[in-house]
């Protein structure tokens, strides 16, 4: 935590917030602030600024935060066949680190059904994954995480009706477009990533017909959790790059 | 496991290999393979090719493997600040599988002495998520591991005298160059990471002496993990693009 990430409720009309718990332990034991120290910090779906520690014990701390620019804007939307309740958790806190502004959880024919009943879809649990990669990132704006436990609902109703990006892709390793060959990206992309097993043809074409192109990044298939890190790599840079030859 | 990795002294000259353990608990129980069952294959350090199913029980598994094409080949190098103990493990499967042929783990000065001490660096430990790593991804190649405990013995001493890849990285989020200004990429490359609160100002320095440029991502600091796949996406992808415009 380098990044102090404050709530709403938290921080009164001073700007004045005390905190104890992970925050105010991490301040005084890790960090090991002082009065006075000045500290990045955000306001939760909302601004960036500085906060100055005021008071500090080793459980609490009070700061005074201002909030004074704009978070960077998130728009990107993962879909992601739930993994192993272990893996959902980390996953969840580097899709906040990545900046994606929703998760859409499915399940796809591989996924195994007990999963969805798993603790890894308890809210709160999910929430403090989000939060940790936030803070991680230096961002602010909380992903909205949707749940479809049948992927006929999502592909059918969801899908169409929903605000989705454009850009819209699908990781498939037998994919025959290759990142190599996809020309600029211009804004937000939806990125929809299987189970370990891989999709279903079926489920592939379902995609297809929403609008997601079938990806892959050459020949070696990733686990989900390296996917999900170097496809956005690959699409971000894409989309940052001013300008890419012609292949 | 989709693809299975036979260690040269599985394999008789016949091709038969009789395998015990997880690969054979997996090609029984998850795979449910039955007799005359193809599976991709490949030799440890070696080719890759195709297996038969020739006989098969809940916990034992009869193959006979060709190998008949050459696995490709790897020459990128990780340089690993190393990370707590069960990220070190994780991260080990994603180098493999990513297809870095070398990974030496370093101490700089935020990573935690007793680190260097723990169960991840058991060879034998190591050597089991490497081989999973390279099973994921259907590679053969195991990468090497190096390991050193002091910062300065590996810049000065190790760096110019290992055969290191010309074109060298070291992730810093804040560093002038962004990977969306670089030039195309040819060939193998090194990319460096620090541990989760970076690197210090002085070693950045000595690793840019030791011809590693820095670069970042972005505004946004990633976990080592996330970092990792999400560079090596960015790398690889300048690297396998046939142009690249000029910005």
């Amino acid at each position: 935590m380098n990044f102090l990430l404050l709530q709403p409720d938290e921080v009164d009309e001073d700007g004045l917030a005390t905190l104890h718990g992970r925050r105010a332990r991490h301040l005084a034991q890790v960090l090991r602030a002082e009065r006075g120290q000045r500290l990045r910090c955000g306001l939760l779906d909302g601004m960036l600024g500085e906060a100055v520690v005021e008071a500090i014990t080793p459980t609490t701390a009070t700061v005074r935060a201002s909030f004074t620019r704009p978070a960077t804007p998130v728009h990107d939307v993962l879909l992601l066949a739930a993994p192993r309740p272990k893996v959902l958790l980390r996953m969840l806190a580097h899709a906040a680190a990545l900046g994606f502004a929703r998760v859409m959880l499915f399940r796809s024919w591989r996924v195994d059904k007990t999963w969805l009943q798993s603790r890894a879809f308890d809210p709160d649990l999910q929430r403090a994954q989000l939060v940790l990669g936030l803070e991680q990132a230096g961002r602010t704006r909380l992903p909205e995480v949707l749940r479809f436990d049948r992927f006929k609902p999502l592909v059918e109703d969801a899908l169409p009706t929903l605000a989705l990006p454009a850009q819209r892709f699908v990781a498939h390793p037998a994919a025959h477009n290759s990142t190599r060959t996809l020309g600029p990206l211009r804004g937000p992309f939806a990125l929809a990533l299987g189970p370990d097993g891989g999709f279903l043809p079926y489920e592939i074409e379902q995609l297809q017909s929403a609008g997601f192109c079938p990806i892959t990044m050459g020949a070696h298939a990733q686990r989900t959790e390296t996917a999900l890190a170097a496809l956005w790599g690959q699409l971000d840079l894409m989309r940052g790059r001013a300008t890419f030859g012609k292949e």
